[in-house]
């Protein structure tokens, strides 16, 4: 298990407005959790401007070196939106109205509000999935390993869910924590120790700052709970051995 | 002024824990926003493990396509602290014992607990300028173009104001909005005019959903204030003419 090939993903956000300040990200840590769970190990994200280009390099380099990619962000009718336009050019296909998207806007808008703009929406690869929308019901959609998806965070958490759905799982990704009051300096050479016994597990420690003091959290991740445990086990003895003392709240 | 040569800006995230969902990303918009205040615009983030190869690859890559770069996390005595390293590496040159750094350590820890892995945070790369660390002390460092900080948020921000402190600013980047109930997809072809009009702007549109409703936020970037007011003003008229609601409150 621990041997099989990982499976791999990255997002490209494809955010002016979080290269500019204005908005903090709030899909990154929410994707990377649902990945977690299907045992798809996240390797990459790049925030880039919604310029033609960036866009068709970032997805031909990431489709290749990962499992899976996500974007969010630049779909919708707004005039720097030219997501769609770029993704087919990066696999190197037209784009077109995508009539089943038309239908379900039409069902959703009516004719009458069915605007030049909103139809823009419906652009979209030619051959692309589509991707269903829960909340505003204009789809997402998806081009080969690529799934594009809406960058306002109530309609992304749908669009990844459905996505999510299609995608055979591997074994989850766990992870078990321990905090304690050493610094990292103190516990850098045991812990390069464990982690040389365990080259199959992520080993990872991580500052923190509480009530004035420094500490680490020490966090093993892997995809086998029992190997996790007994790796825990050890990095506890080793936290006793230098004296050091533990903290049992969340960090 | 519009037509000076933009000072750019990239970031590298060297983040396992944000790449784990175990961390929300809170240094990016802190980032983004200081930079705003000296006129330099943010072009690109790239979230990356700590591998040494793709700190690599990431660092002569920003370097070269950005006036600065930012590098956060990765600094400090953890087993997997390649940072300084690879740093050194992506300018092809030593890392050593910076001298200074061991001083301004030797002053805070003192000879008995500047143990072996604190001592490892005072290796750099030759020739490496140092950033000063209000919090813990031990310092980041400058090679090149690129400032190297520490991931953990409280140290970052000090080390970033000390980094600024040291860059020739620009005219900062301002910004307007107006925020309405109309859908991007309505106010996206007279947004487009506007923006043909004023080619050294961002204009970008970005939706929103409140009280069950959806709406755009129309924001207007750059560095001439009284060109700023006159297309937020343009842009109001656009919003009237279609009939639309402005929203007062900040969204």
């Amino acid at each position: 298990m621990a041997n099989q090939k990982n499976i791999t993903a990255g997002i490209i956000i494809i955010g002016n407005e979080i290269l500019s300040g204005r908005v903090q990200d709030a899909n990154i840590q929410h994707i990377a959790l649902k990945l977690n769970k299907l045992g798809i190990f996240l390797r990459e994200v790049v925030v880039i401007p919604d310029v033609e280009d960036r866009i068709v390099d970032a997805a031909r380099a990431y489709s290749k070196a990962y499992d899976y990619v996500f974007t969010t962000g630049g779909i919708g009718p707004t005039h720097d939106d030219i997501t769609a336009a770029s993704l087919a050019k990066a696999f190197n296909r037209e784009v077109e109205f995508n009539q089943t998207a038309l239908e379900i806007m039409k069902a959703r808008y009516g004719d009458i509000e069915l605007t030049e703009g909103r139809k823009n929406m419906a652009r979209m690869p030619v051959g692309a999935k589509l991707i269903k929308n829960p909340v505003t019901s204009v789809p997402g959609f998806q081009i080969e390993n690529v799934f594009v998806f809406a960058g306002i965070p109530e309609v992304m958490h749908g669009m990844l869910d459905f996505a999510l759905d299609t995608i055979t799982p591997g074994d989850p990704i766990i992870s078990s924590a321990v905090h304690c009051f050493l610094t990292e300096s103190e516990i850098a050479k045991g812990l390069q120790e464990i982690q040389d016994l365990h080259p199959d597990l992520d080993i990872g420690s991580y500052p923190f700052w509480k009530m004035g003091r420094f500490g680490a959290s020490l966090v093993v991740r892997g995809q086998d709970q029992q190997v996790i445990d007994e790796t825990i086990s050890q990095v506890v003895e080793l936290i006793k051995s230098l004296g050091g003392e533990l903290e049992y709240e969340k960090i």
